[in-house]
């Protein structure tokens, strides 16, 4: 890795001649709120050295350039939401580049379908303001109410209606970025399709602020479906409920959201929202939405999802109250952490091995004497597990914890899944990102890395260690 | 660039060592057909020192680990179909790397909705191998017939479905690649969703053989629509009719394939075809595929268009004969060349700017001297030029075509487009493409190459140079 400098309070005042004052934070107190993000009860705190809030691209281009010079790391970081500390200083140290006031919508373009903003509007108010216009903007990560569209960016964030829509790579046209160097280019077009050298702008988005600094995004906006439907379908267990994915694929169906709930975690639910939760004795669930520009349309889909689930095995199929639905489904996070600690995966696989997997790590669960809640994306594969803690004290749940996660591991890249499906691996699963990733593929990365950013000053260790 | 040897009869025993005897071709009459690529009447046809056919991964490494010992530059090839000479070698000599003996289906997943193959199986095989199945590979370059599903990966190839279904890199789940310097690794996966590292495979894709040789793909398949309707919308000038693509994407209209035929194209067709194409006198087209899964949904679908194409002022629109209407799209290259030698333009511009552009280019073209004709896939902004040379001789042709290109160039970047849609760059468009893609973002691209091919052996100076 690189050699770095110990911040002084010189380069203290660099930066606030870059930014201006006010906007560098170095006291303890003002650091305090950067030192973790949303999954980091973990081990993974730790306090920048200072704060810098930059308050536009050329800016941060001089903030890169003089870290260079200086050899400062620089941790890009958003809304903080991110759960794998990706957005966090590490034992590289340095400084925390805070995108926060770089929060303008500058361009909405309702007819030509696009909007302009900058990194730090949250998600939510970008959807809302689509939706006042009768438009859509399709990226929805759970945690849209709180996240930077620019971290959705740096991330790849998926979230419910990836499904149908892909993940927030798929929304965007193009990234205006400060490279690891300091420079200022813009990667993509808004443009349907290209092929005029390589296109940058699919591995910077995603690459978790390792690749550059997005500074600016142009989005994609779709027509509002007029017509949405909400279903419920449950199940009498779990394979067979995971088994619809495989089946609506095969039948062109495309449902908007196909969300898996098991059984533990709809009685979780309904304990924690203290709100009855249909068939919550037995029930798994396949949590539906399918939106549709025609009413028709809608309902011929509907009657075949009926169909589809009740031949499966269903025990019930209905058309949901939607808020209802989703407040449960929303809440499982909530609900399974104020039961007690828990960590949290992210297993992809091919949607069709989503039930085979399900049973594998329940036996491996078993086997380490743990046991999880499930949830899952169903539609595009992604599980999310909840792994209890209980009482075990923290050398028997780091232990147990660890073996729980490589012996999961290894079915998941049985079955060709990968590692994370939309968390990322920021600093806390870069162990098993090395142990699980193909050394000439994590080479390939690495040259890269370097290439980019020879100093390794940008969020330095993140994703992989550059030896 | 780097530093290359000539090739000796040492090299070429070395070469059949690794192959075997016969699938080293060093004869001048052996080596033609791999001179040129399917565009290359325009100077860049080129002997390779000799040609490769290797039978496998595992001989493909061989040789790139072999090239990078000797400093021997390898081009890899898959049917040649190319257009811009990315399959040729050029003035730094070296080897043709022929793919085409790994020409086997691996596998077909019907109900999982994924195929296996080698590179060199033609993307029509592929096709009809699907629809055998009641399935689509959504692919769909307009050289299908003989092109290589590798090459089209290679290229990231287009063609008229692309409005709907993306590139060809939104049809692939992974690649299994030879490195440049002669690794072997397996990019991507069969995932819906991931974000575990760069996602490299979407570079490697459209990297026109600069990053990696595609030994193996795992493609996606679609349930095959089984309804659909081909209809003519006939409009009395061009911006009217490209008016459409925007009308469309408003509404949220989702044809399979929107094509744009202005009138010149309408006549010169006609001729070349000796067969009565409707409107012929005044008629820019608008050819439109629309499938569905519901038949109830393609008659609402097709009311949808009707109204909107009259209401934007459409002379007339029916619902055409399929052949009839796609053998004059399709035959539109050919009827063109038959009437004398064009070059070929493949400029991208967001599908709104197209009517702007056409008439801006017009204006260009009489500027220049020059005249063309217009074919587009308007759904995804392609516009395919045919500029005519008719009696110029050559240093006044390169002379007014160069002037034309500049000038076009400036207008196609100014809307925020870029110079290829589909075809690429290849070595004949890198002089535009230097001057007119973003310094810092050439460096990225440069900067990557560098970093995974130091000596520059895998198809050198295609693309950009490396200074």
């Amino acid at each position: 890795m690189g050699t770095y400098q110990r911040l002084t309070a010189e380069h203290i005042e660099c930066l606030t001649h870059i930014v201006g004052a006010g906007y560098v934070y170095a006291t303890a107190e003002k650091r305090l709120p950067y030192d973790r993000d949303e999954g980091a009860d973990d081990g993974f705190a730790r306090l920048p050295d200072a704060v810098v809030l930059p308050g536009s691209a050329t800016e941060i281009a001089a903030i890169m350039r003089w870290a260079n010079r200086e050899r400062i790391p620089v941790v890009p970081r958003g809304a903080g939401t991110g759960l794998e500390a990706g957005a966090v200083v590490n034992r590289y140290g340095g400084i925390v580049l805070s995108t926060e006031r770089l929060n303008h919508m500058i361009e909405f373009d309702a007819e030509r379908l696009y909007a302009v903003v900058e990194p730090a509007v949250r998600t939510a108010v970008l959807q809302a303001e689509a939706k006042k216009r009768g438009l859509l903007y399709a990226g929805d990560p759970c945690s849209g109410d709180s996240c930077f569209i620019g971290g959705n960016g740096a991330t790849n964030a998926g979230g419910n209606r990836a499904v149908k829509y892909g993940t927030t790579r798929d929304q965007i046209y193009s990234i205006e970025v400060v490279t690891p160097q300091g420079d200022i280019t813009t990667l993509g077009g808004r443009l349907k399709k290209v092929t005029t050298g390589y296109p940058l702008e699919k591995i910077v988005i995603g690459s978790e602020g390792t690749l550059g600094i997005i500074t600016k995004l142009t989005v994609k906006l779709l027509p509002l479906p007029p017509y949405s439907a909400h279903i419920l379908a449950v199940f009498p267990d779990a394979a067979t409920a995971l088994s619809v994915v495989t089946a609506f694929s095969g039948a062109g169906i495309e449902p908007t959201c196909l969300e898996f709930m098991d059984n533990d975690c709809v009685r979780i639910v309904e304990k924690f929202l203290g709100e009855k939760q249909p068939y919550s004795d037995v029930g798994n669930y396949m949590i539906m939405q399918v939106d549709s520009k025609q009413e028709i349309l809608l309902d011929e889909t509907c009657l075949e999802i009926d169909a589809c689930c009740r031949e499966l095995g269903a025990i019930d199929v209905f058309v949901a109250d939607a808020d209802r639905i989703w407040r449960a489904r929303k809440n499982f996070s909530e609900a399974s952490g104020s039961e007690g600690p828990v960590a949290m995966e992210d297993f992809v696989v091919p949607p069709d091995c989503l039930a085979a997997l399900l049973t594998r790590l329940k036996q491996i669960a078993a086997d380490t004497g743990l046991s999880f809640r499930g949830v899952s994306h169903a539609g595009d594969g992604n599980l999310h597990l909840d792994v209890l803690r209980k009482e075990l004290d923290d050398a028997l749940w780091r232990e147990r914890l660890s073996a729980f996660e490589t012996q999961a591991c290894n079915v998941v890249y049985e079955l060709g899944g990968k590692l994370s499906g939309e968390h990322g691996i920021g600093e806390c699963r870069k162990t098993l990102m090395k142990a699980y990733t193909d050394p000439v593929e994590l080479e390939l990365m690495k040259a890269l890395k370097k290439a980019w950013d020879p100093n390794l000053i940008l969020n330095p260790g993140k994703i992989f260690d550059v030896e």
